[in-house]
């Protein structure tokens, strides 16, 4: 592998709350997550990241979410298919007006937050999700968790997918992500986690948190952008591919393939 | 004249709450202003509007607005020129990707209520809302109040526009809207309404509230939605146009031009 | 049995948007859930109806909900519980400061849709409901379902409770509501709801969706709001009641006891 | 005059979103202007800073704002009166709620951002502020800019008022706050401004951005809680004060009169 591509959350500001550093990671990561307004972002705030993630060549993707500002998208909610439908198709559009307004385009839907964990293996609403894709723009690709049943069902239903790993985040044996509720879920020390993706990138494996190891076929790597540590674990990471050849670069470039 | 195009706004419902009747409406009107979400309008609920204006073959608009669902969009905002650019992007892009799910596209813009009422003269609002359509399709079509300053500069700045009349709105004698608190200002007789309205585009003329003869010069006719008369105004208007061998055609359709 | 109060949903109005015929309903009812802007209601409709309620006697009751309008508060949403705790303590507050606003007082809590559901069985959202309520004002009484789990919780924290029956509604065998995803879940004929709830009235029990007859000991009834036929429903109620000399009383009157 | 209030705004995170340092300012302030929920503050962020408040002896105001989040309260709207006076009860009462449920109280009322510049001479809106303080709750005291019409008419209204100053703003030669627009508006430096409070304090007057000397006559200070440098410039001015033998103590404290 001589390049993978990195991805953050951004444009999660809304309004006059600040939120992660968008300028730092848009200067490390090759993909962005923006946040549509339903979780975070306002119109304003989105078309500013939009616009700064277009002038680094950064590819852009949205990040589409239950409607849950105040529990930003982290509750689940028992949404019917046809609101979840419409809902992610509405989010897909109103990104792409804003990626037209900056001269750029949106490239894939990644869901975020409880959304995303729930359709990794929730059939109902993974279809809901797929469809909503293939309704609005069948040819945006669909990031999702490496290794989760939604990745096969979008595929099968005509998507282009692409598997990510968490770099912050602990997994279990079968492969899963330790919850958050547990001790020793988030990883935080730098150096360690860019290892630890290092191995992932070179070898397709990881350590489990029984100190196990796994495969996990990824082809891009999470990094968060709310927290503090945020921009440091990113540039570690990245830092320590390019000392190892591997470059960072968005999944939809030629050459990443 | 050999045609006119009646349009309405749709869409309006949200969430539980039901609002004029899109169905019957959609078989009398050749355009549709969908509200985006701002003032109403919620994702299912656009989209089946969305999906039922297509199968209908009437032209789709988006009816963009402040952000400001309690007040319906009715209540002036003073938003910031960058505000209002994303915020029009935003809506505009959310509809054209619903529309884009219901196998359409959209046509036009139609500010609404409050932003509606400010931009027709209000040039920095208004260049706001030329900017934002132009960012996210130029070849979008601005719909505004026939002789207001707003089709001017949107014109200039290389936007198509189309001026409408409202049927059930008494004029000043200076060709403006009587405001809704004056006495008289809405007309609700939907003979009378017709009749007006069948001036209107044979001659250009219209009568004002004081008994002086106007010229309005409007591609467009807009019957609200919202009202419980809408549907029986709606529906004498197109009967009477046709009586008189007047198709209702969108703007938008080459004969009609 | 001499009186039995009768409830129902009101202030479900939202802004523009029309819900229910809160005058009317007033007329009948003795108990009015007043929605608390989370499901439905803004402040000056909720203003409005309860001061509407307060000319005509009515108790007045805070028909709290989880944060979801666009869903009417039908969805179910993982909210932590000091979360939980939190909106329903704002929302009890808010309804508390229009009341006072009216010359009236809140007099009981109902949880609405969704949380209503949830909490019936679920101990853990059921504690936050009742620790919110007691942190509030205590003197709150807690509606729930009868048979319900909650009221034995509420009881045994000290909150005094009503139990309820839903005139319009089907029962299991087991004594809880029919789903409204099953046929025969919502009755429609207010004549045979009319007797039913009578029955209920008399003998304590009803008839379940099997024939078998079930014991509900209920202080109250609910007649929906929201549906066409709600206002002709508990009319028939009223009128039915009021021919066998019960009468339509709230559960906090003196005599109802 | 031995002791002063200094009062803050505070509860301005929202959900994931973090503003101003609550906790920090809680050390210092005597009396917090708690968001409603309308500009800023959800239920649970609310509660934690009441609580918090009510621990250190701080009094809490109800800081009540035109219905706005993602402008932050700061966008003048052009709300109707009835409007206005049940979106001023309505947050009060939800503070009110939650002032119970901390086991405290909200003894005044603050209006925030866009809503106070116009009250502060619109007589209409004025009006109707006065009147949902007076409906819900006649012993609230109003905070308002000293000098301005506002607090007359909410005397004359029966309303007791207090008038404040601001620490880091700006005065024209009439008394009234330079616009945040014009260069100077603004001050940062936390020496200069308790100098400034400091001659406040003891003479009652202040320095005009043109150099000539005013009067204000104010009982409370008021420091931002949102900016990078209002903690530093808040221990500073409290600090002076005590150097001088001034304390600070809130307005409704006995010997504070």
């Amino acid at each position: 592998m001589t390049a993978i591509d990195l991805n953050s959350d951004l444009g999660e500001s809304y309004g006059a709350w600040r939120m992660g550093d968008d300028e730092a990671m848009l200067c490390i990561v090759s993909s962005a997550n923006v946040a549509c307004g339903f979780h975070a972002g306002d119109p304003a705030g989105i078309l500013k990241t939009v616009k700064a993630a277009a002038e680094r060549g950064v590819s852009i993707g949205a990040h589409v979410s239950y409607p849950d500002r105040v529990g930003f998208g982290r509750r689940d909610i028992d949404v019917t298919s046809p609101e979840l439908v419409a809902d992610v198709v509405y989010q897909i559009g109103a990104l792409k007006g804003i990626a037209a307004a900056a001269g750029t385009q949106v490239r894939y839907v990644k869901p975020h937050g409880a959304l995303y964990n729930r359709i990794a293996t929730d059939a109902k609403q993974g279809a809901a999700v797929i469809e909503a894709v293939k309704a609005v723009d069948p040819s945006l690709v669909l990031m999702g968790l490496a290794n989760a049943p939604i990745l096969d069902l979008a595929g099968k239903a005509g998507l282009d997918v692409v598997a990510e790993a968490f770099a912050d985040r602990a997994y279990t044996p079968e492969g899963h992500l330790v919850s958050r509720r547990e001790p020793g879920a988030v990883l935080h020390d730098p150096a360690a986690i860019a290892q630890r993706m290092l191995r992932l990138a070179k070898d397709g494996t990881i350590e489990a948190i029984d100190g196990s190891v796994i495969r996990i076929d990824a082809k891009s790597i999470c990094v968060h952008g709310d927290s503090p540590d945020a921009v440091a674990i990113a540039r570690e990471i990245r830092r320590t591919f390019e000392a190892e050849g591997i470059a960072i670069r968005s999944f939809l470039a030629p050459s990443a393939a």
